[in-house]
């Protein structure tokens, strides 16, 4: 793989706030929501921007900052920068907490490279997230999961019953989730289920997007010669394989490698880039915009 | 880029050969050619092989020996080994001599970096290959390649003139060169070009295959969002973007880079990914074996 | 980290051999090795060899071959071998069976991410070893061990203790096992346990070596201001940190990285790199020689 | 080689400042900057900070702005700066402008790699540098680099005449140039040089320091048999080898590469190292801190 990019900073999680908005760029924004944040007390560790065009684009920046009293300070401190700033500039934002986690529900079928790697590394106290609960539609790792004293749910599903099994998985997981990561899941699930949902889902593919769409990819991989072969970790959309890339990453292999050997090979990659990519939307660094993401 | 790919020992070249051979699989190859060998004084240095099936299938290798006097003795030893041991097992074979540079054109257009990359590395002596000449449809780098002592023709071509630009270079090429390199060469040529020029052309392709196949790839990355950009070099064949895989690599890029950065930072990914195809091909290290390549 | 260097095939295991020797370089060994293999009714998969001088070093070499019925035959084949070749040649050799998996132990204290991985990766068909036991100087992790059904055995161990910490260790290891791996085993073995031992042993070094000899390399790492950190796995011997190296890799981090970024990154690296050393070891790759490692 | 890291983006020039402070830590700091910016018409395009403690610790701060006019005000917005936000939060700080390109002097030896890639570079317009002049104690490369334009002053430098040579030296430089780079130069400087020259200056190194201190690091490395070679650039202090690093990557060898191949595979990554280390430092990017560099 390639040098694994910046697995950044973890500061201590107490009484750090961050302050994610996107606005149209102008000059001045920086000082206002600086000038605000210093006044409310707090003091800024760092600040992300970009703009998506030299003039006239929007602006998207992400500030973290140290408040002490953090937690009873934010409806006030939310309610006051809407109120003020933000309506003055006509910023889009939010406001969270480093110490709030998360609430993730993985979905799994039956590999478990990537589901079992979330959960290590989640135990360990590497990813910034709460894992309420494992749905899959094979009952195969529910022995693996549940040391990890996590609930496992087993849901059949398949074309026959897709409708049926999408509505028991939404009954559990509408309003109890902020995230759905599909960890090798490798059941279709509709646009209908997307709206339905309510928050972001992301989804590991097996190439490196947009080569090798659809099935088999490391089969396709092997076909075309390739001599790289990577996994890609996206925002679902209404289009397979299609919605916007948070990380990618790659592993060389060569002639004698066959296909047992890419899909073993290919497993510790998709492995790095979900967990990667979990973690920086945990840490509220990837914006969204258009069918593109910005990393902070 | 990822770790370079081993660019692998460099011996001092006198007599030194190389046997590259094909043959249907099937046991006693390796003892009936190394007995061969050893019979006529060489000593095998290094000896890879490859099987496109476990069984049944096409045995691909090359051996690298040390014969004193190999070049007296060459012509002598491919006879004896067509008439006995080729003849018998039904390989395809050909001796070389790491001496025996090959004979390499590049054609180029305005962009530097891949052709003065191969004339700085060549001049150097990290490439196995004498430069004949350099062909252009443009003036603009003369002046660059000529203190390298090597000539520079400048021969126009469009799509308006294409047949008489390419009668033009077959007449220089034909006879004269064992490889022509394609060094981000922006003219098309024709599937009548390929077949006359009677020997293998190497190109190199700024994106990772098959990803962004066609004009403008680093365009095409930029609208995607991807979080790699890569290169490819390939054999050319007579569908564009489509030939065997020789080399690839990538590098990382992300939201803050604009076209021109990754037309900047995809050239030394391009550059690192042509010298290498260029060196393992003038080594006899590739061998094509349907659309695909085995690199020793 | 780097592009994952090739882990190379892996065959399926029935009746495939290897034969791995070593001896004063000279023509014909190739030859005379694959005849006898050929005669005996053995097809040669792969020949991998290194001259560790131009001209009158050591060779050494690893030879794969099919032979079916080779359980049965290897006994007889070992012996005509070592009567045959190898006496007139000045052969050091062995046969393995690729179906007959290195019997490993593996020593841990309390960090679980090397030993886990290399449970994982075991469990799930990825290393050609068979654990038969992990030794613990600390009893943290046996809950994490035993659900892959492998004993987990507590001896205390510590500076005061260490004769007979060190005598507990050998009654259960001696005889038993054919590798030992140091999964970030965090106390001093002795040179008397070394020698009585009686098999190789593999560490894994949280620093890239010789880089940050000694104890917190991490902090080493931090102090000096590098740009990258590594991890490094290495056979045992009486000098600590000095043993030959098999594998390493590096992963980048910059200023903003505190000490314990540093050993979460670094955990990533090391267990990446032990487990490919602890693979190409039971596969037979790695021949030491002198205070260096040939890896085929 | 790892993944290039972010070859960040380049704006154009024209009217873009930067803002390089370092003060005792406390809240406020960025409201104070990006008010003072704001009011003076400046627009922030992106503002990069470090603190090196948690709390009292110094801030590092990287301010880019455009501000229409910006040559013709730059001598005002500097006093203005220094006489309000400055005294009163005690900071030490620089405007630059993008436009003004630092002036480079390399000195060079024997060896091209190096020197060719900054001057090719340059001559791309990747580099944001003015090179000045090229002083080698060998007349060599003097018909490699005069045709990029460049004045090449053969200066003999040894042991016997050093004095007399960096007497020479100096008068060349002195107030001629804002960085020296050692592109490869093989002569000790004295840290009297390093006084009274009066710029910093940046060497590389051919390893991946702190390993293979010293001489003939390449012959080190295969000695101790790593499975990485590296290369590293630094700031030049009066202890060799051990100055800031500013920026390290390394390239995967094994046992089959003799000396000449790691010094082959190393000129790759030492030319990558030193030219992104240079373009950082002229883009106001590295910050000394201690021993460490921060780079932004």
């Amino acid at each position: 793989m390639t040098t694994s990019p910046a697995p950044r900073r973890s500061l201590p999680v107490e009484d750090i706030g961050r302050l994610v908005l996107r606005c149209p760029d102008q000059p001045g924004i920086v000082s206002a929501v600086s000038t605000f944040l210093a006044r409310a007390g707090a003091n800024i560790v760092s600040l992300d921007q970009h703009s998506t065009e030299p003039v006239g684009g929007t602006l998207l920046q992400r500030t973290i900052f140290v408040l002490p009293g953090l937690t009873a300070a934010r409806d006030r401190l939310e309610a006051e920068f809407g109120a003020t700033v933000a309506a003055e500039l006509g910023i889009d934002f939010h406001f969270t907490e480093a110490a709030a986690f998360k609430r993730v529900a993985i979905m799994a079928s039956r590999t478990d490279h990537c589901l079992l790697d979330l959960l290590w590394r989640n135990q360990r106290g590497e990813l910034d997230m709460s894992v309420v609960m494992v749905i899959s539609n094979h009952p195969d790792l529910a022995d693996r999961v549940r040391p990890f004293g996590i609930p496992f749910v087993h849901i059949p599903a398949s074309a026959a019953n897709r409708a049926e099994a999408e509505q028991r998985q939404l009954e559990l997981l509408q309003g109890n989730v902020d995230l759905v990561v599909l960890a090798r899941y490798m059941q279709i699930l509709t646009p209908d289920f997307l709206r339905r949902i309510g928050c972001p889902m992301i989804n590991v593919h097996h190439s490196f997007l947009p080569a090798f769409i659809g099935a088999n990819p490391y089969q396709q991989a092997r076909d075309r010669g390739v001599k790289l072969i990577g996994a890609t970790a996206h925002y679902v959309t209404d289009d397979l394989d299609e919605g916007p890339i948070i990380e990618q990453d790659v592993a060389r292999v060569d002639h004698a490698h066959m296909l047992a050997d890419l899909v073993r090979i290919g497993a510790d990659v998709e492995r790095a880039v979900l967990s990667r990519a979990v973690q920086w939307h945990c840490q509220d660094r990837v914006i969204q915009h258009g069918n593109q993401t910005i990393v902070f």
